[in-house]
């Protein structure tokens, strides 16, 4: 009932497809009811999209990662298994879209780990069903703001506004996540399930009946001089922090 | 001014469809501008829907009851009037749904007693017009979280959530639900009505547009064998706690 | 990157008329990426819409001025420039929604101001698309509830649900501004504007693409001789308030 997404520095092609793929093979798995989020790496929970994706490639390229990147949203937030996020580390944007997909999320109690949908820090734009996956967990107010300014939360700021629901110490992350489970699995299964469908079943409708106009819309923007010059300034800023 | 629910332990098909009528005619009656629910038995304000109108009864009866649980909601949450429930004791399911109808709830501030939308612990679902009214009235990420879990929040908590507004001493709900009455009285009837229906109408119209498919949805649900063997274990171990 | 609202005690049609050709230019002027709205006058941010527009007039001019109220609206909620509200004073019904358009509210921290959208105490209703501008920002359940009292709400109030964003002491309220305007000019404008105008489109398009519609809604409900009677006695009111 548990996975470990790998070193989960960044959301690159392949690891998107291959945690849809076993997502989608625990889906069909009728003994595996629930699943808890988490990483191996302690000090980021994930990194989010890995923007070596998203730099110097052809359109087609891009337009695989998108649907990649669409396709993990699918599954995730439409998954009728009870998923809890137990977020041990910093999650920005597609780490945070992550936790955002849950159905309960838990953080370490540190003010040094953060979390939040920071595209536009970045130059670029988070969907509009990252807005809307936001929308559903905050209300509109914080999301608005929150998306706009790029704003990335310490953990004791993401309790207050509700972009987690529970902090605990680092090392009681995991346990509490078990013990979390443990309730939600107390219930059953159909009705939960038909419960959780029901209400983000027209959420995710917005994205299917889209699906492709939002691809072409990431793939033009992405492709544009100045949005690539911007990442390019972005990924040499991160070189020179880490030496 | 005031309605008084009789034994409101459950609400059957009779005390449904003569609450409705009741309803009906206190709406067309001019002098009547406001009404506080509560209920004359203390431990509960109402146990929310008799479950015996949903196990061993004909696919009619089912589709009978579903029809005046409709048209209970339809009624109050379409109410012209100003409505305060003044919950003076435990409100589950169906009693739960009355409550966060009205206009303003004011709770008996104790723990022993609790709120909520706990369909799900019982094995069935509550419907998108239920999920609809939470939703107005604490968001989606709560209303997620509840309904899946079939979560039942003590006074405080409720509080807490927005579930109710108000959390007064046990022997202090109904006058201060008359304080709380003169209050909203003394707006002009006519900008307060259209007001309230403006913000209604939506939420109202997505039931009256699907009221037949909900019904058909209603009666094959809880026709499954499945469905009527989890109620009646539910039922049974209702008796064993009452003996 | 300033404006200030001349007097400001009421949003005439001349007034509206010239904030919203103001906002026109400044919106295509390239070196203006940012507006701080607040007011001239200390105890008032804005008193709302101007009264006497809505009164003894013919119907050509309550349609020209509910156009203008709609122009304004439109003009300031859609707005691609940062807009900070600097509610330097009281701000009820057209004052507060001007607030409300803002990307964030600072207040003044005195418990003597007070803001909301109290349209309901002078016996009119604020429109759908007020409605849905305060839901954008408090929610459905604090949106019912205001709308139906017309309520009011002190400084300390209205922090506590999010009304505005911030309070801070009465002479630190325009260099808070600043500072938070200048956070706020940090982000890349291109990222920054895609994200708002994705967010607020769909709530503009509902008065597009109805606004005849909410003109002579408007035009009819405020010809009533009963409306015409209730704004006279809440004049009269006002003027023996300030002898």
């Amino acid at each position: 009932m548990k996975m470990k997404n790998p070193p989960v520095n960044s959301l690159s092609l392949e690891l998107l497809t291959e945690f849809s793929i076993g997502l989608e093979k625990l889906e069909i798995d009728r003994g595996c009811r629930g699943l808890i989020l988490t990483s191996v790496r302690d000090p980021i929970f994930s990194a989010g999209l890995d923007i070596t994706e998203m730099c110097g490639k052809s359109a087609e390229h891009y337009a695989a990662f998108w649907r990649a990147v669409q396709e993990m949203w699918l599954k995730l937030f439409g998954s009728n298994m009870v998923i809890i996020a137990a977020v041990n580390g910093s999650s920005p944007a597609g780490g945070c879209l992550m936790a955002l997909c849950c159905d309960y999320r838990i953080m370490a109690d540190s003010p040094k780990y953060s979390i939040g949908l920071n595209e536009t820090q970045l130059g670029i734009v988070a969907p509009f069903w990252f807005k809307d996956t936001m929308t559903h967990i905050v209300g509109s107010r914080v999301t608005e703001q929150s998306l706009q300014l790029g704003q990335m939360y310490p953990a004791p700021a993401a309790l207050k506004i509700g972009l987690v629901d529970q902090l605990v110490p680092e090392d009681k992350v995991q346990s509490t996540a078990a013990t979390v489970m443990a309730q939600w699995l107390s219930v059953p299964d159909h009705a939960r399930q038909i419960t959780k469908s029901m209400i983000r079943k027209p959420i995710i409708d917005r994205l299917v009946k889209q699906r492709e106009a939002d691809i072409n819309n990431f793939v033009s923007f992405i492709s544009k001089e100045s949005i690539q010059k911007s990442l390019l300034v972005y990924m040499e800023r991160l070189r020179q922090k880490k030496q």
